[in-house]
């Protein structure tokens, strides 16, 4: 946790667009776009944004309560929660188990489509490389979440997955809404563990 | 599936080893030990992993039958088959219903511990990131895939997940054992949709 302290004390919201122009078909095209992405600090975040992220944090406090790292996640399908989990590797002795496994699992039941094409998943940390691989499989439009995750963050921290020229989806991204209420959660969970 | 067939006229079968080593720690370092492994073609497969990688493809064979993508996998521990899976994704309406997913799932619920320390798991095709990553995971501590997925595979083709330097986890990898075949049953799958 010292180390996501230390990189992440400014949160910024930025973006990065879900279109796939003809600069991000070749290797410095999409290099351009990422930088252009990283130092423009966009406040695009609604306050929707907020209030999703805020249930998603509830998910997470949930998930603290029952020896679970507390991270959150919901899906949001034309403007309302469709699905809702916290982790549950150890509760359901799952190690696919992350929330954000769980609520898009959940959402595709309750929608009976495996496809989540419109839809928006909000999660509190920077989804690790099975979360970010599992939005591109389910095709959601969009990606809010919390802080970054230095040590195995897919989004751009590790991995871009969300972002590889080979594959026929892009998930528009929107990172840094109430970081500060997420890495206080896990601050306060692995402090307790010591 | 041309691109495929195009670039794995001839599947060979390497390893990239599981040892965290001091090189392994820096960017040129492990540029240079993933050229290594790439360049020497080591025939290190067993027996036993021919045979286990039939079982797989035997699931990716009933996974086709079923309408899903013909892909399969096995989760091997201490020499015994512990769950065996095919692509599930239309049949359980489960964006996450790949076979690796479902398999390594099964196999925590048998062993009752979301850690598959020590398993070995034999998958068709190489894994996208979404499986790759459940495999860190589970902390499985060997992958034997078949064919290479130039278009989302994550093992070394799009993204290299299982060797990231900033995971706690490597799991030894073998790479082509009887990929001819593992393309030969996407390759008609493919065709008979056409």
């Amino acid at each position: 946790m010292q180390r996501r302290e230390a990189s992440y004390k400014q949160p910024r919201i930025f973006t990065i667009s879900n279109e796939i122009s003809p600069a991000s078909r070749n290797r410095r095209g999409r290099a351009a776009i990422r930088a252009a992405c990283y130092s423009r600090v966009r406040m695009n975040a609604s306050g929707t944004d907020f209030e999703f992220m805020k249930a998603a944090l509830e998910e997470a406090r949930v998930a603290g309560e029952g020896q679970e790292v507390p991270i959150g996640a919901v899906v949001v399908v034309e403007g309302a929660i469709v699905a809702r989990a916290g982790n549950r590797t150890i509760t359901d002795c799952d190690p696919t188990g992350h929330a954000e496994i769980v609520a898009l699992r959940e959402a595709a039941r309750k929608i009976g489509n495996h496809r989540l094409t419109g839809a928006t998943l909000y999660v509190t940390i920077e989804p690790c490389a099975m979360c970010a691989g599992a939005m591109i499989q389910a095709r959601i439009a969009r990606l809010v979440y919390g802080a970054d995750d230095p040590r195995a963050g897919a989004v751009r921290s590790c991995f871009s997955v969300l972002d590889h020229e080979s594959l026929n989806h892009r998930v528009e991204v929107t990172a840094g809404v109430l970081a500060d209420e997420s890495l206080e959660s896990l601050r306060a969970f692995f402090a307790a563990r010591r």
